[in-house]
């Protein structure tokens, strides 16, 4: 067991420098600053007080130094996780209770074990099933809910409603309460924050600042649309005027917490946790990889899982929510030319300092300007652009991907998840069930085959070639019964068929039981059956069966001999019965791993 | 639209002759003398009056041979259905009450529209989820369960149970109370049933008799046994010292039914009745296809559907319980010389003779008699070696298989096959997710290449080729993001890495993403990302891309090009940017469908 695989922080503090910590702290001074606004407006997000965003964002950053394997990832409150928090426990209790507070922790820390225990055990893979299609419709789908149930704090109104529907019906029936001064708010700091994103860094660019201190002028406009707006609220008593402000912030460090752990409310939330582990570890871990290959570094998703799982840990003793790597924050920090994840420590220093210290100014902080930030963020989530692509690229991608966008719109987060999932699980089956397969015939002049059907080729009578694109499984088993036997159906002077295997990279015990019902109804019809380039961890298996003996024909190993060996036209040297096989004739060279098996080779 | 297709008795009654007549009624006297006994212990199986199991095997048998497409098919009730019709209606109502026997009628009814519907909307597919190891294990299980719930009939005594376990202890606990008449004659039975499969045939064949009425002879030994059982108990009196018998059962033709509507009870058999008609089916079309090949006919799975749920459509109307292909009464039927579905349809005659004129004669039949004719019958369906082999061939096939077997002796039938099911698609999911993958380089003098791992092989330190046994699909789509910069991290001099797709059946949308993230990332490190040997049909589907627009390499048509051309040893005549390909530039012949591109055919 290597100590640097499982404690990567190992890896890089013994070789710390002075040069490092420089660009480390400048890059956590950038990230601290774009945080503050963040961590308080996702903990709104997920209908918690703004101090959980803050608590959640300093010590999972410091455990994710420890143990994560990025360099360059952002770990804290992020969007789509939660709305995924507040869809969870917001089914539990009602915002502002106790319960609420108490089940985000639990949440997190379902979530942090369930990470890390999927880390330890290299479950990793099981993120996998979670398609491109499925997570890009999801955020999109995300994007457009969070926005919408943003609105009503930039309109100054009260609507509920748990899907995209449900939202805009509520704010449609609430548009007569619209509070003038917190419209004004709200919208001033969209157009700024909108502005700011588009043209900022061009004009500062022309203004004569270099590339990156203008990006991450840029980056920092949330912060001062914070502080402006802060400061007129308190300067105007705004929030005298019916201007919503974040109020009494507690001053001081996280508070130690303890989840609770009550079985009811663990078996509630466990698919939920199960989610938000999946979702969050997914798009932490691709802008993991996209940073980490700029620099030709690596990331270990297994330890990634452990990374994350014990930040989620880590928040849920300290008062936090479910955090995961955020990728707007891990972009800032790599540009701003984090070198390991002591950048991540110190920023989670700055967020405590900001907790301790900067908490009585933000009383008056409005929240219709939290609201405008998430707005801003998480538009550029949707991303319509993907969904055309997908349409034109996979028709069955698509459907999955609209699936999922459909059920999230209007069911809600988890199940908009599981209907994609099932989906594309569904999709993919399907249609490894009905396999390409072509009959192929001699190219004149070559030893080639293809297509009858696409090309002129040369066939003969007695004998058909059926290439199989597919590894033969459990569900195209029976459809390569159905194929073949039809084809022996339609061929009536037929003696012989080939089944060419060069894409086959399993055979399953039912398609060996396929095999074995295939050979002895051809055989019953008098038709035998061959097999022809069979890969070498296939052969190994097949060479032990008793499909193997009973087989009627020979396994070949090209499809060229196939064709000349039953017609006579060839000595039979290149082939092999089974059972001569399993008496110990080697065939090494000709049946093994190779791409090509190919008789010039022999 | 062909009507022959979807009545296919329109295929064979025009032309039925004098000799086919002779043929089917002969077979349908065999099968009718086997089916009597048969039919009344399935329905005591099922926890049914026997005369249940007659009216089953009448209209069900009509109708088959109306809709079916196999020529020799015994529709009616058979063991394992019946022990999961049991499950399933045990659960709505006690046995002997007029909602158990309204509860079979409805899951006949239900499974017969499943059936019918899956066939018209040609969903016969989806009964390949059932693998092979999968349903060999569940019949198996089944065999040992409906065993183990006979033996207190042969006993003599009371006991119940849902699982293996509990019949076992039940039995076990009511030892004490074994009637000795009872135990005679199902000991009897069981040991005159079991020597007639055993050494009656050859006994009567070294009498002179020949082979194939020997066999049949045999086939009617149940009949026998029913026979003299009953005249013994009748004789003696032996129902007055308790020896359970059938008891009065009511002579007529079956009644006109109609099964409930009560959309609770549809809800609550829903599960049940999607599982019979897929266990069912698979059974049925397994049985249908071997006896069809024999005699090289076709039958056509999605009308078989329509066939068999039809046929349990027909049984819910007229006092039945749900139905399918037998596989004993379908060989016999078939050994026998049925021609035509017609042998179905005179069985049907038979039967109903039966049901009008024998019942008074089976009041005395003991229960016993027919326990251990099923005991006899089941026990033929435990296949030991089948999960010996199934062991020696795959070990994942093997896992699916146990927890079948396992799942179903412990918990239930549903649950068993679900489980296996369940079990099956994770395993196919796991191992495409982690696909097997090898670096090869040139087998010296050849064009050929294998894995580094296993040959003695040229590599260049420039350039790496990955050959990937597997199609792309989102379940692997990140291990190969994992492989490829995982060897793109391991050889730090590396210009080049070159995909072999020779394998790869398809490239969908998340596999689209992780190679443009590949690319992307290699770009970054300075790596040219190249393509070889793409199928037509994914080529067709890249072609317009981004991706395709943003490779940093090419697409070679073989592996050997794209070994030679970015070092420096070819004029790139054989390759195109991805760029060109969208220009128009024709690549007919080198990026089509072909199995081996190759440099000498252009």
């Amino acid at each position: 067991m290597n100590p640097k695989r499982y404690l990567p922080i190992l890896q890089w503090l013994p070789g710390y420098g002075r040069a490092t910590l420089g660009s480390d702290l400048l890059a956590a001074v950038i990230v601290t600053i774009m945080l503050i606004p963040q961590s308080l407006a996702y903990a709104m997000l997920a209908g918690l007080p703004p101090e959980v965003g803050l608590y959640a964002s300093i010590a999972p950053l410091v455990v994710y130094a420890v143990f994560g394997t990025s360099r360059t990832l952002s770990v804290g409150p992020v969007a789509v996780v939660s709305l995924m928090t507040a869809a969870a426990i917001g089914q539990i209790a009602p915002q502002g209770t106790p319960e609420y507070l108490g089940a985000a922790l639990v949440l997190a820390l379902m979530s942090g074990l369930m990470l890390t225990l999927m880390g330890v055990a290299r479950l990793g893979f099981l993120a996998n099933f979670l398609s491109h299609p499925v997570i890009s419709g999801f955020i999109t789908a995300s994007g457009l809910i969070i926005a919408a149930s943003q609105l009503k704090h930039v309109l100054g109104v009260e609507a509920g409603g748990h899907n995209l529907l449900e939202l805009l019906l509520g704010l449609a029936g609430s548009l007569g309460q619209v509070n003038a001064p917190t419209l004004a708010i709200g919208l001033s700091v969209l157009a700024f924050l909108y502005a700011a994103r588009r043209w900022l860094k061009s004009a500062l660019v022309r203004l004569g600042v270099p590339g990156r201190p203008a990006d991450m002028l840029t980056k920092a406009a949330p912060i001062l649309a914070v502080a402006v707006t802060t400061l007129v609220t308190w300067r105007y008593g705004l929030d005298e005027r019916g201007v919503a402000v974040v109020g009494a912030v507690p001053a001081g460090l996280p508070p130690l917490t303890l989840p609770g752990v009550d079985s009811g409310l663990w078996s509630q939330l466990f698919v939920a946790a199960l989610l938000i582990s999946i979702v969050g570890f997914v798009e932490s871990v691709s802008v993991g990889q996209t940073l980490a290959a700029k620099r030709r570094q690596r990331i270990d998703p297994d330890q990634e899982l452990v990374g994350l799982g014990t930040s989620n840990i880590a928040a849920s003793f300290t008062g936090g929510m479910p955090v995961t790597g955020g990728f707007a924050r891990s972009v800032v920090n790599f540009d701003a030319g984090a070198e390991t994840p002591a950048a991540g420590a110190f920023t989670a220093v700055g967020i405590a300092v900001a907790a301790l210290l900067l908490t009585p100014l933000i009383a008056y902080l409005p929240i219709a300007t939290l609201a405008a930030t998430i707005i801003v963020a998480v538009l550029s989530l949707v991303d319509i652009p993907a969904i055309r692509r997908t349409w034109a690229y996979s028709r069955s991608d698509f459907a999955a991907m609209l699936a999922t966008i459909a059920v999230t719109l209007v069911v809600g987060v988890e199940s908009g998840i599981m209907a994609g999932v099932g989906l594309s699980l569904a999709l993919h089956l399907y249609r490894t069930s009905r396999p390409h397969s072509a009959v192929v015939g001699l190219v004149p002049g070559s030893e080639h085959f293809r297509n009858v059907e696409r090309h002129t080729v040369e066939t003969d009578p007695r004998l058909a070639i059926l290439r199989v694109d597919e590894s033969l499984y459990f569900a195209n088993a029976r459809y390569l019964e159905d194929t073949v036997m039809a084809l022996a159906a339609r061929q009536p002077g037929l003696a012989h068929i080939v089944l060419a295997c060069q894409a086959v990279n399993v055979i399953d015990a039912s398609a060996l039981e396929s095999l074995e019902a295939i050979n002895a109804r051809l055989k019953d019809s008098g038709v035998a059956l061959h097999l022809a380039e069979v890969k070498g961890p296939v052969m190994d298996r097949l060479q032990h069966t008793e499909f193997c003996h009973e087989m009627t024909g020979k396994v070949f190993l090209s499809t060229f001999d196939a064709w000349q060996e039953p017609r006579g036209e060839s000595d039979g040297s290149l082939s092999r019965r089974c059972a001569e096989l399993q008496m110990g004739a080697t065939l090494d060279s000709p049946i093994d791993d190779s791409t090509h098996p190919h008789p010039r080779m022999h």
